[in-house]
């Protein structure tokens, strides 16, 4: 909890500035600086060798997945990523074919998505390898959808399936650019972001920002094959259900809309992006935190923890 | 060598779209997203505990260069710094006080030049702490100067007092923001970049980049006191003049302009800003590398290294 702490004791009194639209809190920083219809995103991102990838991981993967939080940032706001720098701490018996294949899949990922690479530095990290991404993009203005706009009977959709994402899924996702992009055009989102930290934790950020509760249906969510198989193997594993309330780095779009225009949206989306699994989980209430729904009844969700259902 | 030879390999084929003006190899990242007036400049840099510093640095003295860095990036691009996001990389164990006067030290640099700090990361790095600052500013169009403009009988200029920075400078030293914004608005240079690597290093990534050579007056070399007391308290250290070429972090700017426009500059200069020694130092000529001449006459300087005078 210390870090916690300290981040909501650092953020309280930052310098700000005439261009800050957005400043430290949500996905990404808005900066407002003069382009007609846009506004511009910033964002940075860090992964660790030992905490986020291993030197046992393929190092493509080591680059895909660090630019691959960064444009996750990016579709949380339905932007469109514009250029990035890469600053790669090195220890000094690095392997410089190691470091290409980083680059190779991180290079693949930022062709995809159009997203030009203009530089950055390499530097010294005795002990571990550190790859920092910063990335700008853009939203058309009035697009931008924050966290702080959900409201008492949205319906809560998610994209993808939940859970189990350490199975492989945190290094070789995609970053939902082009359905963020999609939704906010054709749709009027009131909150939305990109889940890294697990459903439970990310869903309460909308709610804080919001002032509001959700309740969500056991049944409605999408849990992955991943986490089935994971629970099923391994007796000491958490339950499939909780394992896509808790895992983290699932990197989908979790966002709210009006309910009247929940089915108009997920009939489209199925037009659009036939093969993306859309889930609507449950709806915004009065009040806060998460109540679970099953068929026992309604279960407060305490923490980004576990509680039993009986 | 092994770090410059990656990095020659890893930017000769990075991914570039249409926004890109300039990308991987100047002071910063040059970036056209339809500001009517302005081009946008893109800059990270990163400061390592037992690198950059130590423990027992203070801490608002590690926050204050961490942003300074970056800061004299933008200056080297004579533009206007509007907003940055910090990324810290902490040891489990870490101090919260040592990190929170980080940030005193970093903010209050902000605050002066207008800098908006709107968010960033902590994430966690075993063994020291690591700081990555990114940095966006902006340029009027046409008036970014990059490092390849210099022509063969330019006046070449540096601010400051060159060498000895360890003593205290590299931790305490003024981005000469102003002072580059007022050169690049009042008169045509041809070249500007910030002293990172030491004078020698440096106008050797501007002769390189403007295939030219350059003559340095050894006498016309502003030699800092800290160089001086290091050499003559030290008969092991760098002679003076050898510090103030090759010594790193002075953070100084260096730049050139046609000879015609020199006196009139430091004319000007001396009005604007009564306190800054502002020093023409030589001149840029055909060929390449550096010549430095004394009174025994011209000697090629080669490498970062020192050559003995006789």
């Amino acid at each position: 909890m210390k870090e916690f702490e300290l981040i909501a004791h650092l953020t309280k009194s930052l310098p700000t500035n005439e261009n800050v639209v957005v400043g430290a809190g949500d996905d990404c920083a808005v900066l407002d600086l003069g382009i007609r219809e846009k506004l511009v995103l910033f964002k940075t991102d860090a992964v660790v060798e030992g905490i986020h990838f291993t030197r046992e991981t393929p190092p493509e993967k080591i680059g895909h997945k660090a630019l691959a939080r960064c444009l996750s940032d990016i579709a949380a706001m339905a932007g469109t990523p514009t250029a990035a720098l890469v600053t790669i701490a090195l220890p000094k018996d690095f392997d410089a074919e190691f470091v290409r294949k980083i680059y190779t899949g991180l290079n693949a990922l930022a062709e995809r998505h159009g997203v030009a690479i203009v530089g950055g530095e390499t530097t010294t990290n005795p002990e571990r390898i550190l790859i920092s991404i910063a990335l700008l993009g853009t939203v058309p203005r009035r697009k931008q959808i924050l966290r702080g706009g959900a409201s008492v009977g949205d319906a809560i959709f998610v994209t993808g399936e939940l859970g189990g994402s350490l199975a492989d899924k945190h290094l070789s996702f995609e970053p939902r650019l082009a359905e963020a992009r999609w939704l906010a055009e054709h749709f009027h989102l009131h909150a939305l972001m990109d889940l890294s930290d697990g459903l439970a934790g990310d869903l309460r950020h909308i709610l804080n920002a919001s002032k509001v509760g959700a309740e969500i249906l056991k049944s409605a969510v999408p849990v992955s094959r991943a986490a089935k198989v994971r629970a099923k193997e391994n007796s000491a594993a958490k339950p499939a259900f909780v394992a896509a309330l808790t895992d983290g780095e699932d990197f989908e779009l979790l966002f709210t809309i009006a309910s009247k225009e929940a089915v108009k949206l997920l009939d489209a989306c199925k037009k659009q992006f036939p093969k993306l699994k859309l889930s609507c989980i449950g709806k915004i209430v009065a009040g806060d935190g998460i109540l679970i729904r099953d068929k026992y009844g309604a279960h407060k969700f305490n923490g980004h923890g576990y509680v039993h259902f009986t």
